[in-house]
């Protein structure tokens, strides 16, 4: 994965680690370097990552990274030749790290280095802006995409071709592919809620994923959009979401799914492809739902959902059964 | 019906149609004028429509329209006097016609020309306007109506007197009576949800409706009023809408309705008078909602509900029976 | 309660409530002068207060107010030092007086008198503002606290220091503490919902209570927390709101709570510290639910809840029992 949004620390060594979190760490590694952090199953030779429950024990036996912030009795899980740091709040610590290795990790930035407007027409002459739009220097916009008013596009976001942007929309800390529609009010981007109390002190989750938008999604006005912690939040092709929705940190939607307004999908539930979601449904977090289920209006899924499934209610069951129960 | 917020192409024939849809028609007829779209019901004798279920007979039996898309098996039931146009896959055939007809229809223009903000204050003396607005050169406001911050207020917009607008707000496609408040960060008017798929290719739902507030409405913050597709979306007289409170296109709700915070209400559905809706309510699309009906809270109506009814729940039931069952 | 917020009329006479409202007031005592408008619980000496329902007996007992709106038949419950001011309609009478007592009571002023963007760092040299901020010159904003794109900050507004306040946000009549974190898109301390119909008139709920958000207290994206009719909203220390969350008027939250996305609290219920309460969640108003309560997503709260349990549903019960019945 490559994550051009957030700005790692030159020279991480072990040694750093040891100063920001409560991990134990042995002097004679002290000058170990650490050039990324990321998930068990994604870490390469060089990067640190994080293992904490037996739900990733497959990952933990196969993981590539360094090192490794983990408890002392899950330390016998993980692949031999990874260096073990070990936490008595791996969770904690691990927060603390990433979001001292990466700057912007815990929060939104809200910096920007816009570009004249006068200059905006020239720089993206086949693009359309409405007024007052704040667009980073390094933005990138393909041909043809209209971009509302008042809209703010952040550093290194790059938009496709054909795209339509309503009004007063943010982008941040996102890709979009063609023929994307974001309308008005919506947000994308921003770091997802999370976070542990320490000595009455929030130790923020760090969000370093992106959001990706694959081409001819479309979503709707006032819509909340949160990027990934260490993974990306995607939306598939063709999916279609309405107004006020609630896509959490770590969601993955599959291609042409439709998800009716007000509904919100919690961190980390991974969605099929071609799955309807009636409107004020609520999905809970790290579920994962299959290939062209359909999920009732106002329904509460608190379970996985195997393919095809008709599923309705409170919580979600089998759309016969519910009718039969009501 | 005025539609005076979409441009209709001029001199549009039925060659037209054929050359922009899969739909059938005889050369002999290609010259025939079409001068507007509309539904069956209110299409006048030179207007295009379209009926594609038995839900609408009376209607197709009544119509008043020179030509209307229809399937083959349909077409029987249509008033004799009407020009049927078939076609084997009328919704989509229909949207496509209505979009190349009608510019805009498909979306949201975010192109304004705005008044410039010292002028601003000369032209509508009698307006209070916040800073950075965005007032389109065609836009109506009454006097002692008030328009806070950053508002944007689209092409030929009209707001009746003393009317207090939040800021943030914006307004398109919209007709807002006297003494009407809209509370910040509101969106009036955009498009709705809707399209059909065709090789991959997103075909979407046309919107040239528009959205009438009648005099007295309160509207919350944040909510989403989309506006109507053929037909308007229309809030009644002294309604009074809480915040983040999502209205689909073609809604029509009454006088005097009281409808709570964050409820949702699906396209198409009508709502009668002096009716209350409790906090997180849904209501299901293309429902009928009676006079003096009460809505609990949190309630998922799925279906008609008859005057003067108490209905909880999910689906909505009496409430007798909702409070039994628990 | 210190209410720097809205403008008090001057030499506010009892003569005064009579002409603006229908309350019956003896001439002889005219010229007593009123200097604030209080519940019964906090009025002082020189304040009127209102008394409406037998659930504040004890309060109308023990008040100290000078003077209370009520009906004929409550009159025998108040303090007897109390001048009884007896109304047919006290809820409307006392609507009308509090909205003629202080400006802007039954609104939201769009109104700012804005800092030079140039000044606004000179002004606050320890803060850092994002573009196009409109922030009244009577606010106070603490150092090191950073302040997004497109914010408005109106009069009197308090924000303490390390505070992130997000792009889009909108603060009016609002206190925050220290290490506050807003999201874009929120809107903090508007007018609540609230009204009685007169004549075909709408009486606004009077809202002349602030935003109390206390130290180190974080709010996601697209929320609305809207300020206090006569007391305020608080949001307790170290409590942490997700997206798309609702607030209502005069709601007082406690320490280290809680709330995932998409939830709402209904007016003037009053939660412990704490407590969780998940996704979609809704909470009546006028409740009380305890401290350490845990309640599952998608609840509908109808009922208080005490210390310590754990509830699901709707309506929401024990979860044993939720959990059984399914």
């Amino acid at each position: 994965m490559k994550k051009n949004f957030f700005i790692k620390k030159k020279k991480y060594i072990l040694k750093n680690i040891f100063t920001v979190s409560g991990c134990k760490i042995n002097r004679s590694i002290f000058n170990k370097k650490i050039l990324g952090i990321n998930t068990l199953k994604d870490a390469a030779s060089n990067e640190l990552t994080f293992f904490n429950s037996l739900r990733y024990l497959q990952d933990a036996k196969k993981s590539k990274a360094l090192a490794c912030v983990t408890q002392e009795k899950l330390k016998k899980y993980l692949n031999p030749k990874i260096i073990p740091i070990i936490s008595e709040n791996p969770l904690i610590d691990f927060y603390k790290i990433v979001n001292h290795f990466y700057i912007d990790a815990d929060g939104d930035n809200e910096e920007i280095n816009p570009i004249n407007s006068k200059k905006l027409k020239v720089i993206f002459d086949k693009v359309f802006f409405g007024r007052n739009c704040l667009v980073d220097k390094s933005v990138k916009i393909g041909k043809n995409s209209k971009i509302g008013n008042n809209v703010i596009i952040k550093k290194n976001v790059s938009i496709g071709r054909d795209c339509l942007i309503g009004s007063n929309v943010i982008i941040e800390n996102a890709i979009l592919g063609d023929n994307v529609i974001i309308k008005s009010g919506t947000l994308i981007g921003q770091s997802g809620f999370g976070f542990k109390f320490e000595k009455k002190k929030r130790i923020k989750f760090p969000h370093i994923g992106r959001v990706i938008i694959e081409s001819n999604v479309q979503i709707g006005s006032l819509c909340t959009v949160d990027r990934g912690s260490l993974t990306d939040t995607v939306i598939g092709e063709f999916t279609s979401i309405d107004n006020q929705v609630q896509i959490a940190h770590n969601v993955k939607i599959g291609n042409y799914c439709i998800i009716a307004a007000q509904s919100g999908i919690a961190g980390s539930t991974v969605i099929g492809n071609q799955s309807t979601i009636g409107g004020q449904s609520g999905i809970s977090g790290h579920l994962r739902i299959g290939n062209n289920v359909k999920i009732g209006g106002k329904s509460g899924v608190i379970s996985d959902i195997k393919d095809n499934m008709v599923v309705m209610g409170y919580p979600a069951k089998n759309i016969r059964e519910f009718v039969r129960t009501r």
